[in-house]
């Protein structure tokens, strides 16, 4: 058993065995082949390694956005002066990563609850009070019909008085909006690799901060942003988009080549409309908010049709770096597509080329099964057969 | 110098190197390994190829969500009619992802700063002043002690009166909810490969939208979608879940393959409980939320205890697409399981067949160490040994 | 053709080839290469599959999160004595999985829209009504400049008094915020394998939530945090970050092997500052808030300025689970990098080791171009070319 086990592990050691090849002088063959073999590792070397960095390992990123937004705006309406500011203007306060900011409003002062008439706005005519069944509501109807059809419209209990939204104001209200300044801070970080960064970089000092404003080719690493720009970046015209609404996301997208300094781990900032141009099912954006309050013991409200810049931001983070185990998985993968090629050249050189028969011969060692094997051949340590004859 | 070199690149460019094999015609090996290499055939192309689409690279979408509730509900509490539109019910107001529609709640009118006695519900019982110590809080207590024991319960320094939460409303004061509707506007795109979309397809068009209603089976891309749907859809009942709240996430799924029509890319819509069945440790959905205002010169709050649906748009979209680097990579990694195949049958052939001696001779030229190295060898362009004799 | 179909069937299915190898009896290139065949092996099984779980597919979480705060804080200023609760100290009311507990504030009451003074903070000086532009705005203005100078600074249309925020509260106003309490609730799914998880586990009961409080070493699976102890956690001193705000992230990582029991798969808490410490650029946390009212027919508001933690709940969340894919996947690789590895022992082999040309001989059959194709040769079945002589 022990001379077994020793011989055992003699010839598993102290052997190697190597493949037997047929080198073919065959110019033609030859250089077809080998270009398709250069083929093969400029391929591996130059797309899988180089272009597409096939040796790094992928990570996405965790993020975190604060958001600030800088500006006032005036109004003057009926001879009433107001100035609007972040409070007024902003929704939701606390500075996340996607708010609303404000461009055109309609606001109606003291709503109680009670019994109006409906918006004449054609959706609610009545001619006689069989037209209005109490209790029923109409499909775009602002409160619960009370059976009553008062001069042409159905009487509702809701709100009242109930908001006229048929005009939106053009110009917008708060066009002003257009100057008012937007601040990112936006802090990304890569788990797997233990990389945490921020878009506050180095070169963006608290000096810098104080002055600066972005712009894509002279300053884009200036977190702070005007809206008018963001607007324009994104596509839109200011003037044209502040009377309805619209949706914008600014896109920070991080892609950082972890093997380089940190300091080349650098944020793109990007602008577009989140519903490209398929607006044609849905215009604009809009909502409805309303302040609470209690005047001489009743409760009252008053009601915002809110048209504003829905703006989100969207962080898409992707870092790479040097990882054994992708690098090795490519050569793998590499050494097989080598192995294709081999295949293709084999079938070139056995099957087109005019010597193949005898290229055949040399490649192969036919064994037929009717053949009897010689009793003088033993296991090991054999010579060539040629002795044999 | 210029000769070696000349001769080096002749050497490497026109030869070539093929394998040499022996060629066993043995029936029963034969089939074995074409089964196993056809096998494995089968497998790189049916499963890895076809099935997993393993020729394809993936992405993950950056997605944004718009949504807009509508709906109207009456209440009718000791004899006062009261209206509740969007502006009441949704919380908060901006139509973003996530937000809970007002489907149950307890209001508390014109609470004030001051003294009061706490809610008697069993936590907060008292004997005599000794059991409430100044300054301090009890666990569940609804504000901070001042020392004296009033009527059984602890005097607090608090919002006054306190909200008495012992009882919810039963059935549900908002259960008109059921019939609210809501849309959503969902906008993906798959950046690496520059591919923008809306859950508003082609199919979906301003007209159809004014009258659709989403149905699973008969209408599943109407992006209009009833409350009480929802919740049915996903596995609640509505009179239950209004009463104390409930979460629900809506997925919008998108499975799309960048290889077909782009028309082809569409959502699909799931409905599912948020918490699953491990309900016994958290019952219900609520929250507190209060109005301030001053009457009177006085800085009072109506505090609202909010009962309502949680309600979670979620987007998971993964795209795919040809790509050369997983093809090259399938194949390679293909070729070499083909490898392992082959091991396979080597063992089968040297190790399990009765001729295995003698497959083995033919296989292996082995070459024992002591064997002096003949003179008459060259390196190149030798003949077949055979002429030694 | 009949004949031709079956002959091709019969050499197809009944042959079978397999590679003719040299067995090389040299102890210091044996030994070298199973070292070296060894180690790649160590690398594919050890590394590979045991340590990266090469063998398990990957899936990252889809996730829903749900918090609640809970506590109370006293303060007495000027004499009035004010409790406050939750629906007055968190931003927003919803339970979201961000949110800002207030820990300071400047709160100005009953502003009204009007003209007054600019604040005296150094940049809106002025000596005459030439510095204040009617209908401009200085960069850190509060308002629109009136045209008019009045006491040094400019006067302005703005909501008055304008709000004196020079100085921050020292000690914060809610420093009792330290003994808040937050509960959170946390639903993950992974859509690739179909499980649901929630982050109150199997021991997580609700007798277990009435009295548990989350400690990192003795109670890691409790949902319920104490406001001082996340702020200590992320390396914070709460007095510190409680008089300008900060903001915190509350890590949920789930590293889940679903190849193990599901019990097994089990959340993570870490806590970290989320802005690092490229704080001189940025400092603390607030935003302003108002609560708009109605008092004597007059439109005012309580502006606020709110100084607090902003709490970032981000779940991160991947399990792996045994797949034939990624397991053929790195077996065909593995089997590519022995392919190099035989590459470099052949190296060795034929140009280190002193009988490498007798080794080349062996291993190489050379075809000259010139030699003729012997004519008595046939395809198939043919025996040694030894019979020529």
């Amino acid at each position: 058993m022990r001379n077994f086990i020793k011989e055992a592990f003699a010839d598993f050691f102290f052997e190697y065995e190597t493949p037997r090849q047929v080198l073919v002088k065959n110019p033609k063959v030859g250089i077809a082949c080998r270009i398709l073999q250069l083929g093969v590792l400029a391929y591996i070397i130059g797309w899988v390694f180089i272009y597409e960095k096939g040796y790094q390992i992928q990570d996405t990123a965790i993020s975190s956005v604060f958001t600030k937004m800088k500006g006032l705006a005036y109004t003057e309406q009926n001879g009433e002066e107001r100035l609007w500011d972040v409070a007024d203007y902003v929704f939701p306060d606390q500075g996340v990563s996607s708010f609303v900011v404000m461009t055109n409003f309609i606001m109606t002062v003291g709503q109680t609850q009670g019994k109006c008439p409906e918006l004449a706005d054609g959706s609610n005519n009545c001619t006689t009070d069989a037209d209005c069944k109490k209790g029923e509501y109409k499909r775009t109807g602002n409160g619960r019909m009370t059976g009553k059809c008062i001069n042409g419209t159905c009487e509702i209990q809701s709100w009242c008085p109930v908001q006229d939204d048929r005009v939106t104001p053009n110009p917008p209200l708060l066009a002003a909006a257009e100057n008012f300044t937007l601040f990112i801070k936006n802090s990304i970080s890569f788990p797997e690799f233990g990389v945490v960064r921020s878009n506050l970089v180095e070169s963006v000092t608290p000096s810098y901060m104080k002055t600066c404003l972005f712009d894509p080719d002279n300053q884009p690493l200036c977190p702070i942003f005007k809206l008018g720009d963001i607007v324009s970046l994104s596509g839109f015209q200011f003037s044209k988009i502040a009377q309805l609404g619209g949706s914008i996301g600014v896109l920070i997208e991080w892609e950082c080549n972890l093997d380089l300094r940190i300091e080349k781990c650098l944020p793109k900032y990007r602008f577009e409309g989140l519903y490209g141009n398929n607006s044609a099912a849905s215009v604009g954006y809009n909502f409805r908010t309303a302040k609470y309050y209690t005047e001489d013991k009743i409760q009252r409200r008053t009601l915002m049709k809110v048209f504003g810049l829905y703006i989100e931001i969207i962080v898409h983070g992707q870092a790479r770096k040097f990882d054994i185990i992708p690098t090795l998985t490519a050569i793998g993968s590499g050494v097989g597509i080598f192995g294709v090629a081999t295949v293709v050249c084999d079938v070139l050189l056995l099957h087109l080329v005019p010597k193949k028969n005898f290229y055949k011969t040399l490649k192969f060692k036919s064994i037929p099964e009717e053949e009897e094997e010689p009793e003088s051949l033993k296991m090991d340590q054999t010579k060539e057969p040629k002795q044999e004859n």
